[in-house]
């Protein structure tokens, strides 16, 4: 595998639409991924049932999905307090977001930048306390790091700065999200060298990316050619409808996948598998609206994904 | 400018769907275009009006269009006698298709190889014929060069031999055509490379993309990066109806310029100027879907286009 495609449709997707799924259409989803190939997936949030009822099943979901071999389970946490349901759910991955822009920080969460922070060390001593074999790996969120709706432009230096106190703070990395799909492959590229210059290479591996204005997978290969090997995208862009404000508009697995395997660059997943979990969520989903093109057209005559050769290799040794 | 937009929404756009428009709206669209900045367009195709009925009025476009001052008016044509048209209304550059799969070809043109080769000879001679300063630029569009959805693969040999044979027969230029959305960023890179490394970098300045599977911006990001100059896209994706079988899908040309211009890429391209024409086109074509999520999305907050200062200054001198 050359990239690791995290499936956030679970959590990101599900979080901004309105319909709620049963946790056993979840759990499908779940089991019809990891059949395809994925190997991560961000299966829900941490927050209060009030606010996003659509996860209020995410402890359910996550001490389901860490059972199943091979599988590294993400979640996403608002604070401590979601940080500690996280751990005793089992997440492998908590990832705690930042919003670069404090307005929207404050908008959102109702926190400062330095609460935030406080948050991140709370969590990372938390995590110190587990266990060796038991801590997750705790990533930091920069959101709206290319840009903000209230703000406008977020300077760089700020965007780096964040992410050294949230490494300080105890994050094992941090990753970028373009919360606002502010981004451009220019800025995306930029952005990497400036938390690499500051943080090291391993510091930052993955990128979240919007496709609010079309340019997502645009993004995502510069994000790939700078180097990054981590790329966030949601089943069918499930959560991204672009047409109503506010909404996300995450970039498409799909397509995503399908971009990479005919760059050459392996994925590890089945289109054709990936195809069929798109028609199972759609039924689940009800009138949802489903993105992306590379499942309505077909792949192309005599496509060859990238090297299974090595996958099988891969499979055999494993 | 440091890129051109090649608008074919008049010509591309308008031969892939079933609505005809009148003639009047094709000319306040090439008006609204040029208004916003646009510099070229396809405006049409010299073929029998049986064929295209959509496109039965393209020597009234051209005639109209060439006396635009500043614009480049472009047609294509599919033979000789197509030419002859062309060159009669007065267009500015013509386009001649050989597709790279000879069964397309002979299934699209009833044309082999050799037959649209002796085409491209014949126009050159006629070019020829003509005063030095009415002969329009000649290009010969390598289509399905990227794969082709009768024969698949198409060998890079195959497409770098056919360049070498339109150039010989008299080509001014060769363009690159992913009429089936097979391209992706490497194989965009590679091929550009092949047909440099043949022709020299004047023979390929411009590549034509789909958007077919999503990949579109991300092949137009890497065929920039390679370093061509010349993007064709269409108004709203005209055409673009990836959901139906045959359909081309062109890129979008406000996400297009959104791209660039995040970049500080200059295209000449007023963004908001180029929405007004958006919502004057999607008016004159009625219930036809028009895809790009740009104009629906909005500029970013504090959105800089690309070199402003550049751009008036250019207006200045010229």
């Amino acid at each position: 595998m050359d990239v690791l495609i995290s499936e956030v449709g679970p959590r990101d997707g599900l979080q901004s639409i309105d319909a709620t799924i049963p946790t056993a259409a979840k759990l499908a989803w779940i089991d019809g991924a990891v059949a395809a190939g994925i190997t991560e997936i961000e299966v829900g949030s941490f927050v209060p049932a009030r606010l996003l009822p659509q996860l209020a099943d995410t402890a359910q979901v996550v001490e389901y999905a860490v059972r199943i071999p091979g599988l590294t389970v993400a979640a996403l946490v608002p604070n401590a307090r979601g940080a500690e349901n996280a751990l005793a759910a089992g997440a492998h991955k908590i990832t705690l977001p930042l919003s670069c822009s404090e307005s929207h920080s404050l908008a959102n969460l109702r926190k400062t930048h330095a609460q935030v922070i406080d948050e991140a060390r709370a969590i990372a001593a938390m995590i110190r306390a587990l266990p060796a074999d038991r801590r997750p790996h705790f990533e930091g969120s920069l959101s709206t790091a290319f840009g903000c709706t209230i703000e406008g432009e977020v300077p760089q230096a700020r965007v780096v700065a964040l992410a050294e106190s949230l490494m300080e703070a105890g994050c094992d990395e941090v990753g970028l999200a373009d919360t606002t799909g502010y981004a451009d492959p220019v800025s995306v590229k930029s952005m990497i060298a400036a938390l690499w210059s500051a943080l090291g290479r391993p510091a930052l591996t993955g990128i979240h990316l919007h496709n609010t204005r079309g340019l997502g997978l645009a993004n995502a290969l510069a994000a790939y050619e700078a180097g990054l090997t981590t790329f966030d995208s949601s089943l069918g862009g499930v959560g991204g409808c672009p047409f109503a404000p506010g909404a996300s508009g995450n970039i498409v697995t799909e397509d995503l996948v399908f971009m990479f395997e005919a760059m050459g660059v392996a994925t590890g997943i089945d289109l054709e598998k990936l195809f069929a979990v798109r028609e199972q969520v759609a039924g689940a989903l009800g009138d949802e609206p489903l993105y992306g093109f590379t499942p309505l057209a077909g792949l192309p005559r005599d496509f060859v994904p990238a090297s299974p050769a090595r996958t099988i290799n891969e499979g055999v040794t494993a």
